[in-house]
Formats: C-alpha cells, structure tokens, sequence
C-alpha cells in the first residue's frame, strides 16, 4: 500500500466551512491561516482502513487511471479524439474493467460504452453515471477519465461486497465517447445523442480530412443514419437520474484543503465581441486632449468588467424597480459570476500610432441566467457611458449563449451526505460540512440535464490546472471520489 | 487666379489665442464656438493681393508640389525612397527649380540637392533652409516637398524683385535624401551626414535586396567612403542656422483655424515594452477574487498612463522636494506631454482562458527630457503599486530614448514675426499672436540641431492626417508659408 501522507491535505478544520461556499467567502478563507495550517494535521484513521477498500478504490483505480492516460494516438503526449484508434482501444479497455466490476457491457450507435448492472425488477428506474473517454489535445489524464474509473471501481467494490446483486435500481456506467469536440469542433456528441438532443445534422459535419461523424461511425462498424439515429435516446421515464464524477478544474478545492465538492449547478455562458473605433492618428502629433483613443476606451471598460464581475451587487439591483431584473438572487449571482477578457487587439497595431480600432472579447459565465441578462446589461450600460463621455464607438455583439444548468437539490443533497460520510470514515473526523461549488466548465451533464435531473462531484485538482499534462489528482483524492460514490450507491440504491 | 475662398478658415478671432498655445489650452479653444463663426468671417484683403506673389507663392509652388507628388518609383502611389530612380528624378527636378531661383546647385556625397545664392562678402554665415525629398510609402504629397518648394518658392520671389542680389548672408536650400528611413531603416542619413553625425558604420547597412548604402550611392555615381564621409560635414562657424517648414502632421492648427505656427520644440521620445505576468486560467472556473489576470491590471495601467500624460501636474511636483524631478516646468510639461499605448496582446489568446501574459508598448513624449523622465518614474511606480495589488509582475523595458530639440528662441522670434505679417498681409487683419506648437514628430531639424540653431514652421494639414495619400495642405496655406518665408528671409538677411 502506497504512503497515504497525502491524506493529511484534508482541512481538519472544514467545519468552519459554511454550506455553499460563495466564491467571494473563499477569498476570506485564503486569507485565513486556519486551513493552511489545518491542513497539515490531519490524517486516515488506520483502525477505519479495512472497509474503506483502499487496493480498489485508490491503488487499482490509479494504476487504471495512469494506464487509460497511456492510450493515445500521438507518442509523447495524450490525444483521444472522438472514434480515433485510441479512443477504441481506450473503450475495449474501459469494457473490460465494467466486465471485471460485474457490468454487462456494450458499445451503441454513436460510441458511448455502457456498463449495467440489472437487478430482477426490471422496470424499475435506472441511475445513469458516467464521464467522457475522449481528450483534448496534449491532455491530462484526469479529466473524464476519473469520472469514469471512480464509478467502475465504486461498483466493483459493490461487486466483491456482494451489494451489487440486491440494488433496488439499475445503475449503468457510461463512457462518453466525445466530449471535448475536439475532432468535429461540436461538443458532447456522445452525451446528446443519448439525450436526444443531437441536431441529425451532426452526421454531416466533417473533420480536418473530410470524413463526417457517419464516415467514422461507419469505419468502426456503426451504421447510424439520419434515419436510426433518434433510436440512441433513453426514454426519460426509464431514467432515474445521472450522477458524475469530474475534476473540479479549477482552484477553489485546493485552496480550501478538502478533496471533493459538490456542484451546485454549470454556469451557462455568453460570449461577446466588443469593437472600439476612435480616431487613428500619430502618437506624436495628437495632443492627449483631442484624442478620441479606442484602447483607453476599452481599458477602462475592461477595468469596469472587472468590478462590475466582483461586485454585481455594487451595480445591480432585484427588486424590480428597474423592470429588468427581478426574479434573480443578487446574492446567488455574487457567488457565481465570472467574466473573462481573453484576447484583445489593435490596429493598426503600431507602437507609434495611437489605434483607430480595438476589438476584445468578453466571456460572462454565473449559473443565473437572469442575472447573467442583468450583467449584460449593465456592461452595456457602463460601455455606452464610457464610449459616449470618449466620443468613441462602441459595438457589442453577441457570439455565444448557453443556459446554465442546476443540479439536483435531491441527488446533491445524497452526493453530499455521500461524500461526508466518505470523507469522515477516511479521516475519522468531523470535516464539516462538503463545499458546493459551481461548474464555469461545461460538462455531459450539461447535455444529459435534458433528459433527467443531475448530480455531479468534484474533486480537488492540483493547481486547478486542467487540459495539460501537468493536470494532477492525489492518489487519496481518487480514493475519496470512489469511496463517495460506493457511499452513494449503496445508501440510495 | 484660383478662388481664394479657403482662406477665410483664417480665424478673425485668433487675438484671443495666447502666445504659446498649450495642447490643453486647446480644448477651451475648442469648445468655444468663437473660432468657428469667425473662420468664416476673414478674406483675402483683395487691395494688398499685388505684392503676394499669389502666381509664385501659391499657383507654381502648388502644381509643384502636385507635379512632384507625381514622381514615384510605383504606379498608383507615391512612393520615393534613399536614391531610387524617383528619388533622382525628383532631384533633378528640384536643382531645375532651384536655378530658376537664381541658385547654384549640386548634389554632395550623400546625395542631398543644394541650391545656393552667395553674396559679395563669401565670409558670412550661411543660413540654411530645407526639409527631405523622400517619402514614406503610400505617402501623401507635402510631408517634406512642402518645406523644399516653398523655400525655393520664397527665393524666386526674392530674385524676381531683385533682393536675392542683396542678401547679407549666403541662403542655401536642401532637399535632403533621406528622412524618412524607409530604405535603410535609419532615419536622417542626409542631414546627419551635413551635420556631422552619420556614423560611418551607416554606409555598409543593407536594404532588401542586399544593396549598402554605400552600393546605392555608387550605383549613382557618388564616391563616399568611411574615409572621405566627414568631408561632408558642414563647419558650424560657417552656418548661421537652420530653418524649416513642414506641415504639421496632426490636428492642432486645423482645430484653432489658423495656416501656420512656430515651433518651440521636436520632443524627445522613449519607447517601452511593459510585459506583466499573471495566472493563466480557465474562464469558467477561477473564482474573481482568486484570479491574478495581467490584462486588467495592464488596464488599470493604460487609463493610470492616460489620467498621468493629461494632467501630469496632478502626479509630478517640481520643487525638488522628492530629489528627483527639480529641474524642469511641469507648465511646460503640460503642454507638451503625450502618451500613446499603440500594440497590446495577450498570451494565449483564447476567448475562454485568462490571460496569462500580457505586452503593450508605451510610446511617451515631450520637449521635457527632464519631465520625461519624471513621468516615467511616476509611471514606473503606478506599475509597481497597481501590480503589486494585483499580485502579477510587471516588467518594464526602456527601448528606444531620444533626447528632446528645442528650436532657437531667436530663430523663432523672426519666424513668428514673418508669419503673423505675412498672415495680416494675406487677411488684411490682425490675426493677433501666431501659435507655438511642440513637434511630436521627428525632422531633420533634429539632426540638424546637431550643427547649429533650428527653426522651424508648420503649416495646417487637414485632419491633421499625414503619411497617407489623404494628406492634404490648402492652396492658401501652402501660399501662407511661401510668404512667410520670403518676409523671414528679407527681413533678417
């Protein structure tokens, strides 16, 4: 058995932690010292070791984890597309260890792999739990991957305890097989299918070689068509919900020193295109008073962003009284809300010419979509007033909308006493309450969330870093992820 | 006689403008509606027109200009580099010019076109006068024709009336060869060779095609070598100074109504490259407060830079109390100081990550190299202050430096003289004191501020645009300056 030193990162003093961590209430938390130096002190209750199946749900899901992260199909760094040679092989891999695990398995028609347990009632309602076989480019190993193993392994323990065979429901692992979208550009391909959300027009959609998603269906002997491919989605009342399992890909877990989360919901997202046009002229001849200058302009519009994102609060109002924002949380936008400049230009682009035109892009993401309307709002608001008192232009489009998507109260209330529980019997203490925490990140339960409620946990990731190599999960931190959800299933199913 | 109309853009009300028009000044001016009902109220006073020369002065130096606009080395645009085949074709053209002045021409080793007229007593000081006859390319038609045909212009009258014979100093006119530094990327390789400050290493830089400056003048025939280089530059003893006219390449004039203005300086210039450092992460899932994002604090410090170059008085004290900036007038600072950031971009550049890097440039000058200084060390502190707040380093790299060329105070008093009679001469009106403007663009002046005193006038261009083919000066200014100079030269020389 590996050292499990790495254990003692859980925050002994987590009760301080209140129920829904706000992402501003962390900030106090990070100025506390409390955690970091809590964190430090505690440790596993080696008397509490034996039932906490550590060679499964660690040492043999890490190994699988590791191994999975080897099934590439580059040298050198992990790439696994939608349908590649190493997706497949990956999936064959993954059949095998749902098999091992007691798991009747099969491949469908758009490349998800499945694994079911079926208990003798038959009709009874089946939880659906899964992640995503499929990478980005130059990956980490984690990412969907952990979902998919933790489950497997949680009811391979299930398997050996002999709990498998009295489950009141169905429970069926799911391997995703796109996610990413890296190979058709077109997100969780797998995940929409079964959901019965993917447009038919997906079929058609080429790659960078000119084979379309029914092309490589076709090649790995799949024959979906227009036609059959309405067949791939699960009827909603024979689904009990979808539970997943992910990397929280972000920072908020670690710098709080607790190992899991659960979600409370997936932001939805708008993207804007923001076009400032001044007046172009020479850096040297302009006096700065008769400057009508586009990247001043979006400076201070970006600095605004930055304070309107802190403190939606400061700049809006839910009462109403301004007849546009009045049926979302100020408070639940507060805890949610992120906004994001990621590229930004000039031209003509020289040093010595002030610019004639700046364009720059905002990403806005909150799990309230009413108060993400209201941040709009306002941005555009504050950008007129700015672009006005500069005598500039300002343009703002739109590119990208998407609605967030709640989790379940039920399945998060369950996920949660899960992972207490989990997290209590690994240190045999008291963590106090699990932090909820929001997903700025898409994930399948963004896709499956059309066709049952949703749960999801996350887990602590190193640094928050996500879709590189130097992604990283603690060996005991998949250990709490499978011991949570072996906690979930045996409790509620 | 062409229609005069445009003249009556002369302000009636320009007493109220002080004697140095400060660039802030400018913006009350501005938003007083004075400037603009007068312009239309002035007019050619139709009884002086007999003595102005309007058929030398403004119809030839006019198609002059036109016909040299025509001369390029392509179709379609004005383009005329160090040398090129429309480079001499333009000389030729303007030693052509030049003798119909009554002056004696030649071109020097550097292939700068003089013209000369020589009074009796060959021992006195010569007053030299010119501007480049190259362009940049897809130039417009007065950046430095101007300033040579004018000169010219100005002399033939004088040789017309008879006075050219009686000039107490010796006047000669350059049109020199390089300014722009388009070929060679070195800027001023004609008046820093007449100035004595060419270094002899310029002769072996190569242009595209691989040809030296030294290849391209012996294609033409000119023998300069290392060895015989400093034989073109001109004694200081034997030059009384320097005088040029150039159009004023931004909006200041146009904005006041007025054709001409002295010039009290060409500013002094640094260049930074600011890079600043910050966390790079996914958009959707690091919280605001946890995020250390270059690009709003590279924000913050665009619109700190802006508030600091608009209102360095707010910021810089000069009374030596911080032992740092005690030697120069914030007043004057003030008045000249401009600041540009021209490039920004972010690393990765991707709508959905945090930046994790972010350079832009900053373009700052000034007549002050003192003030100058002092505005780079506030700078430089704000960074410090705004990066450190932000928990991002910052990085500030010094590129390129120019120290700042103020023109001769006497030089000045004449042009000011020659140009507020010539302008009362034109208008028939008092048109009180004649702006004084700061340079922010470099001229051979510069260099030539190396050899003796410079002075220099700038005539308004519309739009204050230049370096475009939408460059354009009205036929009274170019009138306007034509005799300006003619009254400047017969009344000092």
């Amino acid at each position: 058995m590996a050292s499990h030193s790495t254990i003692n990162k859980l925050c002994k003093s987590s009760k301080l932690i209140p129920l829904v961590i706000s992402l501003f209430t962390i900030v106090v938390l990070l100025l506390s010292p409390i955690s970091a130096a809590a964190a430090a002190s505690t440790h596993v209750s080696d008397g509490l070791k034996n039932n906490l199946f550590p060679e499964i749900l660690r040492e043999e899901a890490v190994a699988r984890l590791y191994e999975l992260g080897k099934v590439s199909d580059v040298d050198g760094y992990l790439e696994r597309t939608f349908l590649s040679p190493a997706s497949i092989r990956a999936g064959n891999l993954i059949q095998t260890w749902m098999g091992d695990a007691g798991l009747t398995t099969w491949v469908d028609g758009l490349g998800n792999v499945h694994g079911r347990v079926q208990p003798p009632n038959a009709s009874k309602k089946a939880l659906l739990i899964g992640s995503h076989l499929d990478t980005v480019v130059d990956a980490g190993m984690f990412d969907g991957a952990l979902g998919i193993v933790s489950a497997i392994s949680a009811l391979k323990v299930l398997n050996i305890t002999g709990r498998l065979r009295h489950l009141r429901h169905p429970v069926e692992v799911i391997a995703f097989s796109d996610e990413e979208g890296v190979r058709f550009q077109s997100t969780f391909l797998g995940s929409e299918a079964i959901a019965g959300v993917l447009p038919v027009s997906t079929l058609q959609i080429p790659d960078k070689s000119g084979l379309t998603v029914q092309n490589v269906l076709k090649e790995n002997l799949i024959d979906t068509t227009e036609a059959n491919l309405s067949l791939l989605k699960y009827e909603p009342e024979s689904v009990l919900g979808y539970v997943e399992v992910h990397i929280e890909q972000g920072p908020v877990l670690e710098s709080i020193g607790l190992p899991l989360a659960v979600v409370k919901g997936i932001a939805g997202q708008t993207r804007l295109k923001v076009t400032v046009r001044g007046s172009q002229g020479h850096a040297g001849t302009v006096p700065m008073s008769m400057r009508q200058d586009p990247l001043v302009a979006a400076a201070e519009l970006i600095v605004s962003l930055e304070s309107l994102c802190k403190n939606p609060q400061d700049f809006i109002s839910n009462d109403g009284s301004d007849g546009h924002c009045n049926a979302f949380s100020v408070k639940s936008l507060s805890g949610s809300l992120v906004c994001t400049v990621g590229e930004i230009s000039t031209w003509p682009s020289a040093s010595n010419v002030i610019p004639g035109q700046v364009v720059f892009t905002v990403d806005i993401r909150t799990i309230d979509d009413i108060g993400r309307e209201a941040v709009i709002y306002e941005l555009s608001n504050q950008m007129h007033s700015i672009c006005d008192r500069r005598s500039v232009s300002c343009l703002m489009e739109r590119k990208h909308d998407a609605n967030a998507v709640s989790c379940d109260s039920g399945l998060n209330s369950h996920l949660k006493s899960a992972a207490y529980g989990a997290l209590k019997r690994m240190t045999g203490e008291d963590i106090g309450d699990v932090p909820v925490l929001m997903s700025g990140a898409g994930h399948d339960a963004m896709a499956m969330s059309h066709l049952t409620k949703v749960g999801m946990l996350f887990v602590r990731c190193r640094g928050g870093i996500s879709h590189s190599p130097e992604e990283h999960v603690l060996e005991d931190d998949v250990w709490a992820a499978g011991l949570a959800i072996q906690a979930f299933l045996e409790t509620n199913l």
